[in-house]
């Protein structure tokens, strides 16, 4: 399915040559005057000069241009990759009359390197030139750096008497790679929704979605998700109600499934894992389990060679720091086979049974921790002779 | 170096067919009357049976006998694992004609099937009549599961008049495989320490040591590290002063090296990695930052692959997650060559000089935090393709 314009909403790109000829690596974002903003960013202290601009300029204007590049991350680059950022910003607010500060810099691809700025400004006459409602799927492609496929979500619905659309790009292939720095998603929306509910709809659907995915455990210094708003479909979201929560379910709808598209597409990953942990007494450690399981690289081993070796979820299970844990109460399930019970291997279990659930694609591992009502659900893949290929080779 | 003998102790094996045929996997070590001990476990949620039983009978007596088998963690085997385990005691017990509680269980291997308890007794009388001071070497033998090679270390100095020995071995091919569940390392001396300070002596000692070593960041279910002091040498450890600091320098220095050889063990390891964070506030905000680094599996891929990769380092500590890092005041160092400084690669940095450092197979990765005067020190290795095939192959 082709990703749905966005009243509003024209995408633009071209071949700069930042980091390899002929690659298509620069994309403009235009959204009307107007559109109002929210974003999240990379929690990583050593986050990129481009996330430090795109803070900034995000808190003192509504955006106008979204400005993204790859080949090159921007990262680790010092005061030079700040005065950098600013000035690719500069370059394309006067090729638009628009102020810098209503334009937005994101980067992905190696860090350390300093910015090819000259490439960068050079090719966006050409970006801008390209600009049409239409060119989301050129976009997706445009900003993939080892992605193996572009990745795109759109969801379309009525708010009142208007038609609302909601569509979003993402890229990553990995929770991370620092070096290729990493996850970008921009979601776009042609509903009007006022800055607080926005930044609260898109918090919410971050934490269900980007922010319930990890591939390695490794966090970027390059991540980011904007949600932007245009109005131009005429339809308001309302504070509350149902029509409300029909909006964010979209926009969550659509971000779950771009994250899910990226675990999907992780570096080597041969299953696509769903962990859900249960019966906590808050959501806290019940993502706790989840990304103990997730992390352990005898668990990921195990389902690379769909083993089902359910010691080493118990392991990991207990390893994932509850205070007053009863094992008694413990158990886990490979879809729906219950592997774990009372403390040890359920009676009823036969390695038969798991092996049938290890060989398919998709898995989910269910922790059941019977001591609250608190749950949590993350995705996430193995952990394969390729992963390790493509992370040992990359850059030599 | 052979081991050391330490006066009162005699190490017995046998071939009892837990899992293989034909294959050292029964241990006794035998102390005399009056020895104290002291041991440290797993903080994994989901002990082993033999490490509750273990618990409970070194809070009831001294030992006399430790009684050790592989090919089975009799850990994930509910009640009847703890009955097992008792029993597996109590024979050990009536063919010594000491008490059950004088007996302390360990066992490293499958989790999850029952103990084969008739097999395990049925070797003892071996064991037991192949008691001897220099069964030391054999022992570390015994104990070996994927392990590729026997660990032990030793230590001789004089306390007071006296000569007093120190000598340890150790099993341990990963930081843990809950599946060969895992690290077991026993230490003994025949200086005279009281309880006190054989404990704190111990834990100093684990925590330098067993606990700054990491493989692939699991923690088993089996863990224990015993220390033994039989007191036959004559020598008594005092409260304080230089003897017994000379004394906790042997011990650690035995553990240092036995948990260094395991990580050299490493399941698949190519390299053996220092990384020392320093400049801290605290102590622990040093480790957190140094496991940051020593889990992340891009740092670890960047490693097998010789790789000088140092963005991966820098977004390592950039999430680590301490609070308000002064990235200004951030250097990270390969060996003696600084990559990083003021928040991006160093002026006088070159990847040939990275290079160099990287193709060797001991390196150490130093952070210098800038912001306290608290330091930690951890090893670890490489993740290579080896590590996923062991642990993607083991099983099946």
């Amino acid at each position: 399915m082709e990703p749905l314009v966005v009243a509003g909403v024209r995408l633009g790109t071209a071949r700069a040559g930042i980091k390899y000829p002929d690659r298509r690596d620069l994309v403009v974002l235009e959204v009307p005057a107007g559109t109002l903003a929210a974003a999240t960013f990379t929690r990583n202290a050593f986050c990129a000069a481009p996330v430090t601009v795109a803070r900034a300029h995000l808190a003192a204007a509504s955006p106008r241009y979204l400005l993204i590049n790859t080949g090159n991350a921007n990262a680790g680059t010092g005061r030079q990759g700040l005065a950098d950022a600013e000035a690719s910003c500069r370059a394309l607010a006067e090729l638009t009359a628009c102020r810098p500060d209503e334009v937005l810099p994101f980067s992905t691809g190696v860090i350390g390197e300093p910015l090819p700025l000259a490439r960068l400004v050079a090719g966006l006459p050409t970006a801008l030139a390209a600009l049409r409602p239409d060119g989301w799927a050129d976009a997706a492609h445009g900003i993939m750096t080892t992605d193996t496929r572009p990745k795109w979500a759109a969801r379309r619905a009525a708010i009142g008497e208007r038609v609302v659309t909601v569509t979003g790009i993402a890229k990553g292939a990995g929770m991370i790679r620092p070096d290729m720095a990493t996850m970008l998603a921009f979601v776009a929306t042609d509903a009007a929704v006022d800055e607080t509910a926005l930044r609260r709809i898109l918090g919410d659907a971050v934490a269900d979605s980007f922010n319930a995915i990890t591939v390695d455990g490794d966090t970027s210094t390059n991540d980011a998700c904007v949600l932007l708003a245009t109005g131009r479909s005429g339809a308001a979201v309302p504070d509350a109600g149902a029509e409300r929560e029909r909006f964010a379910a979209m926009v969550r709808e659509v971000c779950v499934e771009l994250a899910q598209a990226i675990v999907r597409d992780g570096e080597g990953a041969t299953k696509f894992i769903t962990v859900s942990a249960e019966g906590g007494r808050d959501k806290a450690e019940c993502r706790q389990v989840a990304y103990t399981i997730a992390h352990s690289p005898l668990v990921k081993t195990a389902f690379f060679a769909s083993d089902p070796n359910w010691g080493r979820i118990l392991a990991a299970v207990g390893r994932a720091g509850l205070a007053d844990l009863n094992l008694e109460r413990v158990a886990i399930y490979l879809d729906e086979v219950c592997i774990v019970r009372e403390g040890g291997r359920a009676p009823d279990y036969t390695e038969e049974r798991g092996q049938r659930v290890m060989r398919q694609s998709d898995i989910a591992i269910r922790v059941s921790l019977g001591r609250g009502e608190a749950t949590a659900r993350i995705w996430t893949t193995d952990l394969s002779f390729d992963y390790v290929r493509i992370n040992a080779e990359y850059r030599t």
